[in-house]
């Protein structure tokens, strides 16, 4: 079996570590927009050879798309014109409008909807790491859209990266993730550009950091080339938790505002039921 | 050199653990007002005897102040009144109003107020980690405001934990603090209460809850008991902090409200700019 990797950066490198790995792959063949992180991706031996995406389908059984999610959404409806038996993998971070831009076409069968709850805030090739999957959460989103042997090409590798399976309609999948993961980029953006600019008067602020702010602004770190795209597309479902977001946060700076310490305690005892649910 | 230690949680029963390890004190003597947590301290053996306040003074040359902060503010100006040459460590995590409550005590030479920026979201006894301190920093706050003889005997011991150091006055430390830690816990409150509430009609919502989202949450396990009084302390700074904030969460969301990608785009570009400060 052949598996092209559409875009070969931390999410598609990471995979391809672990397909030479486990041998699944007989031969992985790279496709990427950029020839610097093709080179690199052929020099680290992430792949076996660098192609064109048309040299690509001709050769490969599978192919993985981890590239922003908007060249997904332009790039899908034309690829699958174009394939016949091979399986398409959509491993965006969003999924309405992708698979809406999909849904009336005869051969949408062919295209497996995953979303690997794995990341960090690295981008590129040189960002791929081994393990980066394993115990994490593969979500297999509107899988019964799927052809039962596309399905089954696909989990037989999300078996090999050692992760749990979830399954999920494309709606609440969008819904989640903005609760889950897109939130969280936001507040650290946000977060960093309130420091940042605070560092402008006062020059030492950051001489103090520690690892619990590091903690809540390292998301800052990530690719706008990659998260500009996914607000995009998950425009609604974000704008509505930034909302009740900020609706928490004018609550906490009320309450502190009038200080009322009984209410603040409360509010602090009530948030750590989040140890329910982190390790 | 015997050392007491009021309040063996998790900043207080991590020092001890070097104290220990390098045989810095003779004799660890600890003091809480929680006998349960006197009893584990005793226990795990990061004590060598647990003893009331009193007793404490009478056998220690070296006084830790370990506690919330309140808890600081109402002990240290009687906690003085009783000592001659001891040397009192304030530990808070904000200065100005502890050592306002100070300014004019006699024995004010003898109190150091330095703050360790180390912590886990974890607190008691059972927290305490070695090496929670190797390379972080050590907050000397008013240091000129110290005896030098007990200024000296503070910083060996800090060399010992193996931290750096800075000096700031009480209103800087309070201003950073509020900038780079008092802050980002209230993001994590807040996020964390955001995301419990929408459990409540999306019961799924945690499945996809990846290392992101824990990154950003994870303070949110924070103890109210020392958490309030920071935030009582430090009012002033973190509704200035909080208002900051708020104005670029609400800056983000009218501009994704706009639908202008361009601007989305360099906002994150600028957020990037934290990679020059975090490793």
């Amino acid at each position: 079996m052949n598996v092209a990797i559409v875009g070969v950066g931390l999410i598609g490198g990471s995979i391809a570590i672990t397909l030479k790995e486990k041998k699944i792959a007989a031969k992985i063949v790279g496709v990427d927009k950029s020839e610097i992180n093709l080179k690199k991706a052929l020099q680290m031996g992430l792949i076996d050879e660098g192609a064109t995406l048309a040299d690509a389908i001709g050769k490969c059984e599978i192919i993985l798309l981890t590239i922003p999610v908007d060249a997904i959404m332009s790039l899908l409806p034309s690829l699958l014109d174009q394939v016949t038996s091979q399986v398409i993998v959509d491993m965006g971070s969003t999924k309405e409008r992708i698979l809406q831009a999909i849904a009336n076409h005869p051969k949408r069968g062919r295209v497996v909807a995953a979303h690997p709850m794995a990341g960090t805030e690295y981008s590129g090739p040189e960002a791929a790491i081994p393990n980066l999957f394993t115990g994490k959460m593969m979500v297999y989103v509107d899988a019964t859209n799927s052809d039962e042997d596309a399905f089954e090409a696909v989990d037989a590798i999300t078996e090999q990266l050692e992760m749990h399976t979830t399954f999920m309609n494309a709606r609440e999948h969008d819904v989640h993730t903005a609760y889950v993961s897109h939130i969280s980029h936001i507040t650290s953006f946000a977060l960093a550009l309130t420091v940042l600019e605070k560092e402008k008067s006062q020059g030492r602020i950051f001489e103090l950091a520690g690892s619990g702010f590091e903690s809540t602004v390292r998301l800052a770190k990530s690719s706008p080339d990659m998260w500009t795209p996914i607000f995009k597309q998950n425009r609604e479902n974000v704008l509505e938790v930034l909302q009740e977001h900020i609706k928490q946060l004018q609550h906490v700076h009320d309450v502190l505002s009038n200080e009322d310490y009984e209410t603040f305690y409360k509010l602090i005892k009530k948030s750590n039921k989040i140890r329910r649910i982190l390790k």
